[in-house]
């Protein structure tokens, strides 16, 4: 059967079995008594079905026939396989593990226009290969666009891949995107003619899908090179007008997910968005730290880095992005775990670095040349001075209490 | 101050006061070290501060600045108040409860255009005020148009007040939307005509913010008295579209919602999700139960309603749905313990009678009308032959196992 097949895990009084054919009949055809309309109907087509069940480990898959979804309706796509079913009062949990799409479904979206070469391309990393590394601007919000303009130079010229907005950076007043934008931009530009360093800066678009097609393109015109996105609170339509509306790379950003993603017993699991970010063609997605401020756990993290970067259905890979309380004491854990496939972002650990904001991309660079020479952070150092810093600063690896 | 305040339930190691300030850092100007980009920075005016704190119940409110948010962008806006939070690994659990948002926020946006009021001068039920009665089309979805506008023919002539698809059912191939549409409406104007009980039908536009506004015009030229939307799998900004394009009444569904709040100690709890709804302009909202098949506490519920009924900010007053499992037996707790403005949807509990669709739908409106006259089901069930039957079948109250 052409299906849409949906992995959940389970807790309930009843057996995993009869949870999912209920889980099955709410999101299809059924409902909690007999009626008289369907009789004489054949319901097949559109009919879920109970396909795998694993009772001692709580999990089962249920195939959505391909007929039941609009074609390219991603609200209607989460309406069936994420719907009703989280607030069943028979089930006591349930998690959205997975998904699998079968060609017919594949077929309706584009995946990523650049990709993991894509980005390297641009930046000149395809050679070598070595990780990039970005930073955030910080403070979060508050700077003006000749304030952010002027971190981004300090960044650009010690060189930083990838200079990102914040999540909460959008279009506000005291910092209008058309306004900075540009500026950041000249900032990029004067870096590139004095180190020859080629930077992107991720400008943050994030609103609604009514209005971001428009936003974007007002970031074209002013000379922007990647697009960012906080794709769950703007949602994947976002992310699907972004794709097929312009032609710049996009990172996609993920805030909010823990309210969903966090609680291993419920609610939606991070690899779905994965899925759904591959499919209708994110270019970068944040993941995690190994090492950072976020909670997630290594297997997890590991797992969700290769949905971005397998063979799957002919779709260029995504760029894993990891970025939370990370310095450059971390790279080296994350790198040798990940291998050299991930942009490393620092924010703190960037314009925290005791000699400043060039100081820290440097380090950060150097880290990530580092790791591509094969040699360890702490014999690389010798000859790098900033990163010599940095580790005299944060140690080696993850921080135990950020905050206390 | 001009802030947005979040309440938040906070479970971690720290007090809560000093988790609440790590919060307000994350979701503000912070980050976990000391940066050299805010030197000499006044950064005050969008600097998130804890304002009240409960040790003993794990609550806090945080104020953000208005000048944090950008105006009219609601994905903007989660990103802040729900966003990176939920995540951090200094914070075991952490749930979004409510928010309140100073007049310059609120001038924004709409509110419904309709509201209680308006929708019950639609239906001609504004003198007697009694309960308002709905029904599902089901099966939930595999009926082509022909056989929808057949089951809406029968729910209407019985009386029935508004008649919805299915949260699942969209723009599918086996029955696209422009075509069931103006056979629907026939039906019904063909009901009106003979029992002279006007009918509304929410017919679901959900798709992305992007599409629905053309959706939504192909709804009202062929037609549509009422649209529907799943707010929570198409967004926000989906039903802003909706009330600044539109003229039409709005039914929003919350499916997915379970998904963030379910877990009691964390995500986002269902008060938000109101309060949205009401600042953008629906009309009705799903908000639980009393006596069905989701899981809901009535202390819970009952203050829902009274977010969406209460006086906020002059906006219009929005209908509370109660869905999900109802039959006519599950009116009188409903009616009594939520009051009249509410609108009492049944799916299976009107096309399972075992009189059919027609007899379903007689038997709510009888049930309604009892509730109106102050007397009880019982009592009115002697002179009313289906709501005779439906008692008989499905009892009084709650079914106590819907799938076993």
């Amino acid at each position: 059967m052409d299906a849409v097949r949906a992995t959940y895990y389970i807790e309930s009084s009843f057996p995993v079995k009869r949870c999912a054919e209920i889980i099955a009949m709410e999101e299809s055809t059924g409902t909690w008594t007999e009626v008289h309309t369907t009789e004489g109907k054949d319901l097949d087509f559109v009919t879920a079905k109970v396909e795998d069940v694993d009772e001692i480990r709580g999990k089962a898959v249920i195939a959505y026939p391909v007929d039941l979804f609009e074609v390219r309706n991603i609200p209607q796509l989460l309406s069936v396989v994420a719907g009703n079913l989280f607030g069943l009062s028979d089930v006591a949990n349930v998690r959205l593990l997975d998904l699998e799409f079968p060609n017919e479904f594949i077929s309706q979206f584009r995946g990523p226009a650049f990709g993991i070469d894509g980005v390297r391309d641009y930046i000149g990393t395809k050679e070598d290969g070595r990780p990039h590394v970005g930073t955030i601007i910080k403070p979060k919000v508050g700077l003006n666009p000749e304030e952010t303009a002027a971190v981004a130079y300090e960044a650009a010229s010690g060189g930083i891949d990838l200079i990102k907005d914040d999540e909460t950076l959008c279009d506000q007043r005291f910092c209008p995107m058309a306004e900075r934008l540009p500026l950041v931009m000249d900032a990029i530009d004067r870096a590139l003619s004095e180190v020859e360093e080629r930077t992107l800066y991720a400008v943050n678009v994030t609103t609604g899908a009514d209005e971001i097609a428009e936003r974007a393109d007002i970031a074209e015109e002013n000379g922007a090179n990647m697009l960012m996105i906080d794709v769950i609170t703007a949602g994947f339509d976002a992310l699907k007008v972004l794709r097929e509306n312009c032609s710049l790379p996009i990172h996609v950003h993920r805030t909010m997910h823990g309210a969903l993603t966090r609680n291993p017993a419920h609610g939606i699991a991070m690899d779905v968005f994965c899925r759904l970010t591959r499919l209708i063609g994110g270019d970068q997605l944040h993941v995690g730290t190994l090492t950072g401020k976020m909670e997630g756990e290594e297997t997890n993290i590991l797992h969700l880095d290769s949905i971005l970067k397998e063979e799957w259905h002919g779709f260029k890979p995504v760029f894993p992005v990891s970025s939370g309380g990370l310095h450059p004491g971390c790279v080296e854990e994350e790198i040798g775990k990940r291998g050299m496939d991930l942009v490393l972002q620092a924010g703190g650990g960037v314009h925290g670095h005791p000699y400043g904001t060039k100081a820290g991309a440097r380090a950060m660079r150097q880290a990530a040349e580092a790791m591509a020479l094969g040699v360890g952070l702490e014999a690389h150092a010798a000859g790098a001075p900033e990163l010599s810093r940095a580790l005299e600063t944060w140690g080696i690896g993850k921080i135990e209490n950020y905050y206390r």
